[in-house]
């Protein structure tokens, strides 16, 4: 790799932490930039909360992709994180700037059936055509019978994608990436320092295959939400290297009786997700650390990653470069090769 | 569609409903029938339990396919849904009324060596052979270690199925319909409504393909309990709209500080089971909404349903009989001409 | 099957345990072995623990297959399983003596990018080369939240596996059989009286298909330890007949209020391992009891053994033996013909 190409990498890489900065203004986790607080967890009492107004809008990008964006010309794969606690409600205007008909279809939240997103509930936009899809939230009630139980509420680290695009299932807006995150947190939950989103979709890393899938970055000692989503018609498992976190909702024990499983390998199949935090380089230091599916042949194939801790004062630790200049000069399949050009989304949390 | 056509569909929802309620009184839940109590949960301590006595007819279906029924010439697919209390047994009489060896294979519950339904242990019905399986079922118990750890007791959503037709796994079985859901519950869970029994077989769900797949009922507020299993040799994740549980036991959590991710989508691969309870249309209102396997080539070729949530008095919700002409009159692929015209079963707790 | 062939499959047992025996002396539960004692679960405190030092050799076996071992040529397949208590340092020379790149990367555990086993790190022995990984282990620690949440510990049923052979994945060495079990338990677990290690590897068990996979063998009411790993490019389910647990860390509720679900079949896909004890025989008597894929193919060619519960007092159970002679007298389709001759490894507490 001659010196250009570095140069190159590293000025992606800047702009791509300008563009998060900016989506991080402009959306994620409103909740607290605006309220400036984190109530104690509530007791299960239904909150009246917040609603927020998003405009988004699909767009067409190069290589015969799609994508979602809080701003005309500014679609990226994965959309926008959209972040809420239990309680509030998510008004999403959809603006559709393509030339097919496409929806928007959430995981995890209430809808009517107006907001389904799905053609089978006559829920979806027409080419050019804009429209609100309502999600709700709420916290866990109780289950009505005496006992402890609760019906669950609506905290998750969820999902939206297309749901009418090519088929009534969406199938051709997923695969050309009309897929993103949706954060639903419970009072008390812990902010991360960083955000990063990682969608197996078909033989892909967020529409991109090796060695141009994302390079995820992160100071030693910050606090690191990964979400994880799958897509398509593959099975995957999710690993991460030199990193773990407990098999529940938060990735965290909930106690020290908590009996979930620690795991760093993790089934990510179609329509399913899930999210966790970690230290970065807790325990094992900076470095350049793999992510990528563990079935072997989609790894060889381009579903792999890294996760770069810098050293705690944001500089380079020994050894990360050589690691992802050996990253990016080894050959891999190339699944779609148009995918290489599109843009992609990463954010954080200031 | 035609106004014909609809009043075809109409009926035999009205014939599905009555099926039904004979099931329902036959056998479903018979400890709560008989007993009419739900004791608060005991202390870990096994109990002496009920023997409850049931003879099964497995017998040929329309199509090339198999059922178990409760009385002769009324076999489904799935097979008659069985439920019993942590301590009852189980004893079966299964009728093999085939031309083919085949047996009866339980999840989940205690049996011994000639109850295994394995031919590896010569547990099999001969053509024309009637014999008797015994399926116990206990409490968790103290692992006797000093510590608060118990041995898991019995309660679970489980499943039955055929392990010795075609081959000693019972792969033709299997894929001809033999099999059902086995529910053992533990003192004090919650008695839902509705129950209804999706099971991912290959391609089809049920033995059929959408849209002949099955259209599930409930009043808007009824408590309905969902069971699902695995069958085949295709990998699926199981997704219900507009309606989420907890990924733990019962669907619910089990207090404030219950750890267990919240999804609305699953992994359903062979073999695997799982239930959960979630009231009908709660913060979404009724509807016709979509259950699915969430791999997409799965979906768009026919594993794909409705969840028909009817407003709390039984009407008919604006917009739900458009959807689910809309359902009908699309064409799917047909995984299994023939399971088209084979007899379903679904059932309630009323 | 006659009677050479049957005394050629007990020797092979025979020798099986003896190779356990001092599999066990020389590594299996040294944390045990050496000091003792159990200690009671200690606060949340981090440990000095104990620095082990293991050599392991890998090497090549019959077949074109590969192994690691404890000593030059005693290399199986899996590996010999590796065990520390959370707090505990693995410090493993590894002697390549086979004639390609290799490495060891472990699951779950804490290392340095030079322990990564990763040639992204240039973390691998070239042919001939010893290098030695070091791996880490610690107690879950607070969140520093000031909540009850904390930051998972390293307990868990994990793995090691080569990385290195053939691909920057390790594709080659995974294949051909370089992967084992690593525990890492929490002060208090309970410790076995038997722990089984099964790798769904492919289309293989621990590189073997059936009649020749493992046959696993505890006498009635013995603490068994199963330890499942996934590998390879398939989906797959591990079912085990007449026995359950908890889907949770240790297999065994932590609680009367523990949650988590029942089962007694998982999804066991690359890169994933999960653990759990048993009682042999517990309930349902001793005999042989399958283990086996649930993917209905997967069973059929080869991916299916037993569980052999002998009577309390070691016998052989009525039945079992004809069990056992019907299951090695069945054809089934020989997915690595090679892998028959390989050496296998079993290990217990004793």
């Amino acid at each position: 790799m001659d010196e250009h190409a570095q140069t190159g990498w590293l000025s992606r890489l800047i702009s791509r932490r300008a563009v998060l900065t900016t989506t991080a203004v402009g959306l994620t986790a409103p909740a607290v930039a605006t309220s400036g607080f984190v109530a104690p967890r509530s007791a299960a009492v239904a909150q009246a909360g917040t609603v927020k107004k998003v405009t988004i809008y699909a767009e067409a990008l190069p290589g015969n992709l799609y994508g979602y964006g809080l701003e005309p010309g500014k679609a990226t794969i994965p959309g926008p994180t959209l972040e809420v606690y239990e309680g509030d409600t998510l008004e999403i205007t959809l603006v559709n700037n393509t030339d097919r008909r496409m929806s928007i279809h959430p995981h995890g939240v209430d809808y009517s059936t107006d907001s389904d997103g799905a053609p089978l509930n006559n829920s979806f936009n027409n080419p050019g055509e804009t429209r609100v899809y309502t999600w709700r939230t709420r916290e866990m009630t109780s289950a009505g019978d005496g006992s402890r139980r609760f019906m669950p509420g609506s905290a998750g680290y969820w999902h939206y994608h297309d749901h009418a695009m090519g088929t009534d299932h969406g199938t051709l807006g997923i695969a050309r990436g009309l897929y993103g995150a949706l954060v639903v947190r419970r009072r008390g939950d812990l902010l991360p320092d960083k955000q990063f989103v990682v969608v197996f979709n078909e033989m892909s890393i967020n529409n991109q295959v090796a060695p141009n899938t994302p390079i995820f970055e992160a100071d030693l000692g910050q606090r690191v939400e990964w979400i994880a989503i799958g897509h398509g018609n593959q099975f995957h498992t999710f690993h991460l290297h030199a990193h773990r976190w407990a098999d529940n909702r938060t990735g965290m024990l909930e106690g020290p009786a908590d009996p979930s499983q620690v795991i760093d390998n993790k089934d990510l199949n179609p329509g399913s997700s899930f999210g966790f935090q970690v230290i970065a380089g807790e325990g094992v230091g900076p470095g350049a650390w793999m992510y990528h599916c563990h079935v072997q042949t989609h790894s060889e194939t381009g579903m792999s990653g890294i996760f770069l801790v810098r050293n705690a004062d944001g500089t380079m630790p020994a050894g990360a470069q050589e690691a992802i200049d050996r990253f990016r000069g080894h050959p891999h399949g190339s699944a779609d090769p148009g995918a290489a050009t599109a843009p992609t989304q990463q954010h954080g949390h200031h």
